[in-house]
């Protein structure tokens, strides 16, 4: 049989792992398809020092890659979404199968994407969008697929966790850890996309939507960042018997879907609460099978590699019959349900809230009078001793409450914050079960 | 399009879960596959009271599902390995697709099951075979298809880890645990294929076939049970920072394949020491992705049920051109390679000692000598206060060794043994680091 001959976009990090990897292991993946698969065009700006492609045609027009008869399968490693997305839709356009490890272009662009796939009986794969060498799409969209999934919940994002579990474990300032991430090369120079959250809700977003069936709605996911976490918050937190971490949760309600973004407070006995560093972990519940989770490394050139190259064996065996191919989200196309995401003002959660009071005689009944005004209940209540702060004896009141609908939560945090005896904000961070 | 007949054979615990699942989530999988899957047939003894199948024809002649031509894919959820072989051969013969859960009947008979269906071009699945509801086949045959598998380690026998989780938790004895997980019904009435490592090594022999893409090969693996444990060890492991697991390993060394189960130290920290209870979690370690971990439920009606269903989508899909399908073992049947199965005393591990002593003057030095001259290097020692026993001082003496052979090793604790101050056996048991 002819070879599979596959054009490389990108030899960036990924690009040139996933190089490395069909390189490597070639005789493994000629054992698992029985065909030879080997890279016959790369596109990129140039190629740097260390890079070794053979005898392999390079150039800097990867459009020209998308048109080449000479290739079968496009592998789009360039990231972005403005190039990248032109890419796609041209190799489709012309026939190629595609990978891409592109969470935004597919949270993003996915659902135009996937509906030109479709219009040209190609196949997209993007295993490794999600949680880099961790296989959780095919976990969700093939080997979960007799459930009925009720919610999922992520670590996602390596460099959120990784600053989150440096500050746990060391006692370490978020700006000194980042600082840190930045320059081991976890985190980009422009950090928001890892410590704001953005990053994880491409990612959720593209969970969200295998999971329950819906199209893609990058814009509907709720995104808060992990810059407000306080060494503080974590040290009452484990007193509490709790972890934060940084989760992407996307939810069945009877409302609506939930697809969410934050830190969390998470039971420290949870497996996932263990999962620490650059690692990321999936935890998925299924009606039938009940909780499931799965770890791995995140990011990083062999593992991101690894599920790239997973993709094209995939395709490899498919790409004669591509009718037989999964479906792009997991569900036929014309399956897809319509079920609002709902705002987080409407979502239920638990909560806890850390409360900078002067100490003053009642300040705690105050606050625990407002929490029963809107009917929160509450779990746990720590009340620190007074610490002197500008000649004031400041008290840190910490209360876990029970399930409530955010936006009582939040009403009820603003009546709080109107207390004379508190100064500033209230800090908030959710809770959940995960069960 | 007509749908897809279902026949199930054994309509136990699993068979009727996977009844409830394609029935509770028909609209679900609907949506997935765009084809109605309906249950057509089952054979099974007789229907038990809380069971309702509503019109389906059931009989008590599974043979006859076999050859029915109103039935595509049969359901093999009998268990046991004698007519569970010939159900399956004779649906394969019938040309049906077939879908089983039956660990035992694929680890002995499955080279033979897969060679009939290659010639007949059917598909044989078997995810729910191993690890119950974690996709853990599908993780590693596509998921994990990139790499070279190095190997994998994991808790697939959900009883031996109840028993372990309640001894080190409530500081219980083996034989009373396992009375109660035999009243919990998690443990058969003879318990030997869950206690002495036989489910798992069924299991694991399967895991080390798709892994390193060698023939099924049972006969060769090491097989050692857990009812030598005892709280002393969990306790004294615990001490040095180590969890006791019983483990089915399989390694790619220099030498050969290891294909083990047995009792491991597991350093605490590792993830995998902390799935506790009826859970199964399996490592697998690639080179391009590195460690990763999948938890879930290991048995019981619904997960295993969520594998069985999983593995009828799958076939759905892929039954109009069956040879897009995954090869049996993840790798092409003529590309297996022969490698051998080391034997248990050429395998290469750290150890875990207890000696129990008479408190004299230099049996310790004693102890530590005999290691010297095999040149097995000690990690860390501990040892225990004297107790008092039948009117002697009776000392503990733990130590935690380097990597050493394991003939090496069995040597140097037959020498230990015929010390005077040692009485009775060494307690051993291997130590991992899982890297």
């Amino acid at each position: 049989m002819k070879p599979v001959r596959l054009g490389i976009c990108g030899l960036g990090t990924v690009g040139y792992g996933s190089f490395t990897v069909l390189k490597n292991n070639a005789d493994e993946i000629f054992r698992r398809t029985g065909r030879e698969v080997a890279v016959t065009r790369i596109g990129t700006r140039q190629l740097k020092e260390h890079q070794d492609v053979g005898g392999v045609n390079v150039s800097n027009d990867v459009m020209a890659v998308a048109s080449d008869p000479d290739v079968d399968i496009v592998l789009e490693l360039m990231g972005g979404t403005g190039p990248a997305r032109e890419l796609v839709l041209a190799a489709i356009d012309h026939g190629k199968h595609v990978v891409t490890a592109n969470k935004a272009l597919i949270a993003l662009h996915g659902n135009e994407i996937f509906a030109a796939a479709a219009q040209k009986n190609v196949i997209v794969a993007y295993e490794a969008a999600v949680a880099g060498g961790i296989p959780i799409i095919k976990s969700i969209r093939e080997g979960l697929a007799a459930n009925r999934i009720e919610w999922l919940a992520g670590i996602i994002n390596g460099t959120g966790n990784f600053i989150l579990t440096e500050m746990a474990e060391k006692g370490r300032e978020f700006s000194d850890v980042l600082k840190q991430a930045q320059e081991l090369g976890y985190a980009e120079a422009d950090p928001t996309f890892d410590v704001e959250g953005i990053d994880a809700a491409h990612k959720l977003t593209i969970l969200a939507s295998i999971a329950f069936g819906i199209p893609l709605q990058f814009d509907k996911a709720y995104t808060e960042g992990i810059s407000n976490i306080t060494i503080e918050d974590i040290r009452y937190a484990r007193e509490l018997g709790y972890r934060i971490k940084h989760l992407g949760i996307a939810r069945r309600s009877e409302a609506g879907i939930e697809l969410r973004v934050h830190p969390t407070l998470i039971a420290e006995d949870n497996l996932i609460a263990n999962v620490n560093g650059v690692m990321n972990a999936v935890m998925v519940q299924g009606d039938a099978v009940g909780p499931t989770l799965s770890c791995g490394a995140g990011a990083g050139a062999m593992p991101t590699a690894s599920a790239v190259v997973a993709d094209v064996v995939d395709i490899v065996r498919l790409m004669d019959s591509p009718a037989c191919a999964v479906p792009n989200l997991g569900f036929q196309a014309d399956s897809l349900a319509d079920v609002a995401v709902l705002p987080i003002s409407d979502i239920t959660s638990a909560y806890y809230l850390r409360v900078l009071a002067h100490d003053k005689a009642g300040v705690l009944s105050d606050i625990t009078e407002i929490l029963g005004d809107f009917n929160i209940n509450i779990e746990a209540v720590i009340q620190k001793e007074p610490r002197v702060h500008d000649a004031e004896h400041i008290l840190s009141v910490i209360i876990l409450t029970d399930e409530i609908r955010e936006s009582v939560m939040m009403d009820a945090i603003a009546r709080i914050e109107e207390l004379a005896a508190v100064g500033g904000k209230v800090a908030r961070i959710r809770m959940d079960k995960l069960d």
